[in-house]
C-alpha cells in the first residue's frame, strides 16, 4: 500500500460510536470504503459503512480479517487494547495514529510526564500505588487533590477528591485501589481545547481554539472560536504543535486545556483521535474533523482549518435528543444523530451545531 | 407511520447510484436508517447505508420488505417502474414524491403536456407515433426538429435531429420506431436550473438560480448562484413554485430551463428527485438538497436555501476522477467520490465544489 491512499481503498475503523459514524461519512465522501471492527451489534458506524466485523477488539483472527481487506486502519476511542495494536502493527498493517499515542493516551501518568517531557505544562501531579503514596503526595503537593486511577474512566469516572490525610484509605478504596495518579486541583477559569492534525508528511494544520463547558464530567458546550488573548492563543498553538511534534503523530488529536486567570495554559489531557469538542467543525469550517482525519492517515494533503462561522456546538444527552422537532425548525441549528436507540442518562445521542456569523 | 418521522425510522430509497448515496449520508446526520434497493451488487449507496435488498425494481416480494422496514419511501431516479410505485401505493407505503410525479417525468409528451396546462413555458412539440405524424409535425412546426422517445433515454441518448421531410423514415427507425416526441429547437443563450422543495405541509423552498454546461448531453459544470436579470429571477422562482403545486409535489425536484436572448425562460425538463445541478449545494448552503429531500419526504420543515458561498461545480467524468490527488491539495475544492470502481468514459464518478466568496 503506498500513500496517497487512492479513492476506491478501504479504510478500517476500531469502534463503531458516533465518532466511527462521522468518520465513515467523511471517509465516503472521499471514494473510500469503510469496515469497523466493534464488539457492539447495529452500531452507530456500521449503518453508514460498507462492512462490520462484530468481535471483541482483542480478537487476533477478527483483526488479520480487517488488516486484509484495509489499506489504514485508525480508531474512534483511545482505550483500544495496547495488543490489538501490536498485533496489527507486527503483521504489517498500517495503524494511525501509532500505538505509542494511545499507550500515552491511556495512563494518566505515563501522559503527564511525557507531555513534561515535552515541554507542555499540566498540574502537578505523584505517582499513587498505594495508601503511603497518597501520603506523601499530600504532604509534597497539599491538598486537597485529584486521585484518579491511571488507566480507565471517562467522563469524570473512575476519580475522587482527596482533601486531607485520613481521608487517604477511602479515596485509594473509592478508585478500586488501583494504580493511580494524584494531582493537584487546576486553578482555571475556562476550559480550552484545541483540534490539531499531523499529515504523513508532517505538515501540520490547528483549528482555532475553542471553549468547553464540561457539566458532570462531560461535555455541554463548545464555542468556537474563543475568544481570547494573543498570547493565550499563541500558547495553545505552541503547545498542540509541541504535542504533534513529540508524538510523531498522524492523525486528528483533541487537546484540552485549562486557561489561568493570567491567560496562561496547562494541559489537561490529550485523546488520540478525532474528539467531541471539534464536532463544531462539521459545520463552521470548510474541510471538517473527521474529513481531516481521513486525509491525514490517508496521507492526502490536510484541508484549511479556519472558522468561516461562529459555532455553538451542544451536546444531546439522554433525554435531550427528545429536543429534535425543535431544532429541526430552527434555520441556525445543524442536528447530528447517531442513530442510538437507547436514550440513557448522559449518553451521547447527537449534537447540535448553532450556526451565526463570525463577528467582524 | 405518522409525520414528521421520528429519528430511529428507516428510510428505503429505489436505486442506489451516487444520488442515493448522497441522500443516504444525509439521512444518517440526521439520525434515520437507510435501507436501499437495487438491482446493482455493491452499489455506491449499499456502502454507506443500514441495509440493501438486491433485487429488481419490479420484484414485488422485494418491495413488501421494503416497505414492511420503511417508514417511507423515496427515489433517486425517475425511471422506477409504474408498476413498483403502484404496488407500493396500494399495500399503504408512504411513497414521497408521489407515483404522478414519476409518471408524468417518465414520458416527455405528457411532461410537456402537463407543464404548458400548468401555465409553464416549453419549446413547441407534436405527438409522433409513426413516420406520418412526424411529416405533419414538420409541417407544422417547422424543421429541424428534435425527434425524442417518450420514455427512456436520458443524457442526451436516444434523440435524433430531422432537417427536412425526406429525413423522418430514418430518423424514426434510428430512434427504434417508439413513441416518440418532435420539439422545436430551444432558441436558448444559456441553461440555468433550480432546485426547488416541497414540504409535506405544502411549504416550499427554493435554492438559487443556477447556470448549467452541458457537453454531448451530460452535465459538466454547475456556477452558483447564476447572475441574471431580476425579471428572469423572478420567472425560474414562479415557474419552480408552479410546478411543485400542480404536481403536489413532495420532496426535492429539479428543473431544467433554458434561458432565451430576452431573458425569458422555457421550461426543458423536470427531475423528481435530487439533482446534479444541485450538488452545488453540499458545499454552498447550510442545508443541501440531500438533506432538504430527506426533511421533506419526511415531513420535518424545510431548512434555509441561501447561498452561503460562489460554488463552481465540475461534473468528474470517466477518468476526469483521476484528478482527485491534484483536487486534494486545492484548499477551495470539496471532493465528493461515488465509490465506482469502473471509470467507463462518460461516467459521472464524482464531483467537485469549487468554492469561494459571495460577490458583495
Amino acid at each position: 500500500m503506498s500513500f496517497p491512499l487512492a479513492p476506491g481503498a478501504t479504510i478500517g475503523i476500531l469502534g463503531a460510536g458516533q465518532l466511527g459514524r462521522m468518520l465513515a461519512m467523511a471517509a465516503a465522501r472521499l471514494g473510500f470504503d469503510v469496515i469497523v471492527l466493534t464488539p457492539e451489534e447495529n452500531s452507530p458506524a456500521a449503518r453508514v459503512c460498507a462492512g462490520a466485523i462484530v468481535a471483541a477488539y482483542d480478537d487476533l483472527s477478527a483483526l488479520d480479517v480487517l488488516a486484509d481487506r484495509c489499506g489504514v486502519i485508525t480508531c474512534e476511542f483511545e482505550n483500544v487494547p495496547a495488543r490489538a495494536l501490536a498485533h496489527l502493527e507486527q503483521r504489517g498493517a498500517l495503524v494511525a495514529p501509532c500505538s505509542r499515542a494511545f499507550a500515552l493516551a491511556q495512563d494518566r501518568l505515563a501522559e503527564k510526564t511525557f507531555l513534561n517531557e515535552a515541554g507542555l505544562p499540566t498540574v502537578r501531579f505523584a505517582q499513587v500505588d498505594g495508601e503511603k503514596d497518597l501520603d506523601a503526595a499530600l504532604e509534597l503537593l497539599g491538598a486537597p487533590l485529584l486521585l484518579k486511577t491511571r488507566r480507565g474512566g471517562y467522563d469524570g469516572k473512575g476519580q475522587v477528591w482527596v482533601r486531607s490525610a485520613p481521608e487517604a484509605a477511602s479515596a485509594f478504596e473509592a478508585i478500586g485501589r488501583r494504580p493511580a495518579i494524584a494531582e493537584t486541583p487546576a486553578d482555571f477559569v475556562r476550559e480550552c481545547a484545541v483540534i490539531a492534525a499531523r499529515g504523513r508528511d508532517g505538515q501540520t494544520a490547528l483549528y482555532p481554539l475553542t471553549r468547553s463547558e464540561h457539566e458532570g464530567g462531560i461535555l455541554r458546550r463548545t464555542i468556537a472560536p474563543a475568544e481570547a488573548a494573543p498570547a493565550t492563543l499563541a500558547a495553545a498553538a505552541q503547545a498542540a504543535e509541541r504535542l504533534l511534534v513529540a508524538l510523531d503523530y498522524v492523525g486528528v488529536l483533541g487537546l484540552e486545556l485549562f486557561e489561568r486567570a493570567d491567560g496562561s495554559l496547562l494541559v489537561n489531557e490529550f485523546a488520540p483521535r478525532v474528539h467531541n469538542t471539534g464536532h463544531w467543525t462539521l459545520d463552521g469550517c470548510a474541510v471538517d474533523q473527521f474529513e481531516q482525519h481521513v486525509r491525514a492517515v490517508a496521507g492526502w494533503p490536510l484541508g484549511p482549518t479556519d472558522a468561516l462561522a461562529r459555532v455553538e456546538m451542544l451536546n444531546l444527552l439522554g433525554e435531550d435528543v427528545d429536543r429534535w422537532e425543535v431544532l429541526a425548525s430552527d434555520p441556525s441549528a445543524r442536528l447530528w444523530l447517531y442513530g442510538k436507540a437507547d436514550a440513557r442518562d448522559g449518553r451521547k445521542m447527537g449534537h447540535v451545531n448553532l450556526v451565526s456569523p463570525l463577528a467582524l
